[in-house]
């Protein structure tokens, strides 16, 4: 599958829009160690550094536990998002889906270039034509159908290249980052460029994380009373795009208060992690890089999808964590088994 | 001071703006009854039987912890709300105080009216001319600098009848219900016509309500880089009526599932009891009926300011609880002392 080339930003906006369960909170570690995937290096101490001196009630850096708000990106960050944003993949396969009752568009672009695989015209479509295929997939329902919609689609759908559940995709050492946290007192938030309503469906299965914690990009509903039952319809038209400078802006609507920590990997979470760690006191700015073809996929500066250029630059500057992949994750999916220790 | 007859519902819209520090969540009851302020009667019974029922793991209608979401109404449900919203009031000092630098508003509608204190004037000005003034009290500075703003007017206005401070006229037997449903397990969250970013400033101290549960009506606010320090501005643009309709539409923009427990006072609020009772299982929802005019204001269906006419006509027929303050109620405040049993 030929990845989105003439895109980038505009993907992850058209998918500024939408939200299925997946597998189960694992339990806590049973060893001592809260990192137990994380190969010991610069980037597992800075974490576990920075858990310490907010968390110890006797040191200059305390933070009581009402402000230990750390906030995630999600695709690259806590789940892959190659060949494309698992979204986007979603979006398709419900245009196929519902194609049967809209026989208008085995000869309307960019709906015939869905329906005849046609990745190359549907670039060719450009932003219009992505929003069009977005708003087609997402919008026209009430939330409840759209919830069950995507539910569906996790438990059946399985990734082009590794044949498992998208939720099976999510980054065992992240997992473990958000245990841990929680673990010593924060509250973990999801801040994605992704449909709020498409990730609140599993995320909480996923990561532990519930939908009132999920910030995302969003489309219009409307309340209204259908025969004496109230529903909320969702309506073609983007409300808010959580990427970039709307980062911080969505993280003042929903949490209001700024995090203590952000965990991203794309430039467009650039301005979470400068908002973050521009505040008082111990911050903590963590950027995964990913570095390991082998294991998952190796892209930055030249990718369409998670380009990662700026971060990269000035990170060290910024006293940002550059996370190291293929260095300093043992594994990266939970179906794997730890690779070294266990 | 005269109530604003011609706005209403504009009040409230053009409220739905903006956010100061209270006083500090009260202890836990050392009594055995969670609910000390309510006399004993229908209303209290109501509330008790609904949270015995969701927490009965061996009952018909448990609900798991993670989806006991309650939600409130501030203005007249969680503190009183005469002779206007005291947003309102806030917005009006924040007028005299930014005025010596607006020389111009000496001789132009609305701010002139505001400073002459002609409420008549100002209510003359309608919806244009308090939006004017919401604009210019909410907007034209950083989230940082009017969270200061608020906080400094909390700690020294005073009600103009009851002289109180602002955060001491909340209600004692609702920061009861509050307590008591959180120590059930339940999840509380202001769900406001005011202005999200005033509320979140003392929500905290006065209701143990942390910033990220509390929904409201919003302006526009932008990310941006000034001499290297990144800020939020807040611009003079609406961005979201939390109120009527939009109180569905915020609360599944904020929380993302539907609530169990809805408290209001207002038909305001008649949308958010609707969409809460509407859920399948065990659900809650209840109007707090101004009645106490010696204790503090009776009103409801003549009110330009907390209107309940159509939620006191349907209330019976949707099983949904009213309070009568007077009669329901042994205090009201926190400081008058419990004026029966104690």
């Amino acid at each position: 599958m030929r990845t989105f080339s003439c895109f980038g930003f505009v993907v992850l906006a058209a998918l500024a829009l939408a939200c299925g369960p997946a597998q189960g909170v694992r339990p806590p570690s049973a060893t001592a160690d809260p990192l137990p995937s994380w190969n010991d290096g610069d980037a597992r101490q800075a974490i576990l550094g920075f858990v310490d001196r907010v968390t110890d009630p006797s040191g200059p850096d305390f933070v009581p536990e009402r402000e230990r708000i750390a906030t995630f990106d999600n695709d690259g960050c806590l789940w892959s998002e190659k060949p494309v944003y698992f979204q986007l993949l979603f979006a398709i396969d419900r245009v196929k889906a519902l194609a049967p009752d809209h026989p208008e568009w085995r000869d309307r672009q960019p709906f015939k270039a869905v329906l005849d695989g046609d990745m190359e015209a549907l670039a060719a479509a450009g932003e219009h034509g992505l929003l069009e295929i977005v708003m087609a997939s997402h919008a026209g329902m009430t939330t409840a159908e759209f919830e069950a919609v995507v539910s569906d689609w996790l438990t059946t759908a399985r990734h082009p290249t590794t044949g498992k559940r998208y939720t099976e995709m999510v980054f065992e050492p992240m997992l473990e980052v958000l245990d841990y946290l929680r673990a010593n007192g924060f509250k973990t938030f999801i801040v994605s460029g992704g449909g709020i309503d498409f990730l609140r469906v599993w995320a909480e299965d996923a990561y532990g994380i519930p939908p009132e914690q999920v910030v995302g990009s969003s489309i219009e509903t409307a309340y209204e009373v259908r025969d004496g039952e109230p529903v909320l319809v969702r309506l073609p038209e983007m409300n808010f795009i959580d990427d970039k400078e709307g980062k911080p802006v969505g993280i003042h609507s929903h949490i209001g208060r700024r995090p203590i920590a952000a965990f991203g990997n794309s430039d467009g979470d650039f301005q979470m992690l400068q908002w973050t760690t521009a505040g008082d006191g111990a911050r903590l700015g963590v950027l995964i890089h990913h570095t390991d073809a082998e294991r998952e996929w190796a892209y930055d500066r030249d990718s369409d999808v998670g380009r990662l250029d700026r971060g990269l630059d000035e990170a060290a500057d910024r006293g940002w964590v550059v996370v190291d992949m293929k260095q300093d994750w043992q594994r990266i999916y939970p179906d794997e088994g730890n690779l070294t220790s266990d």
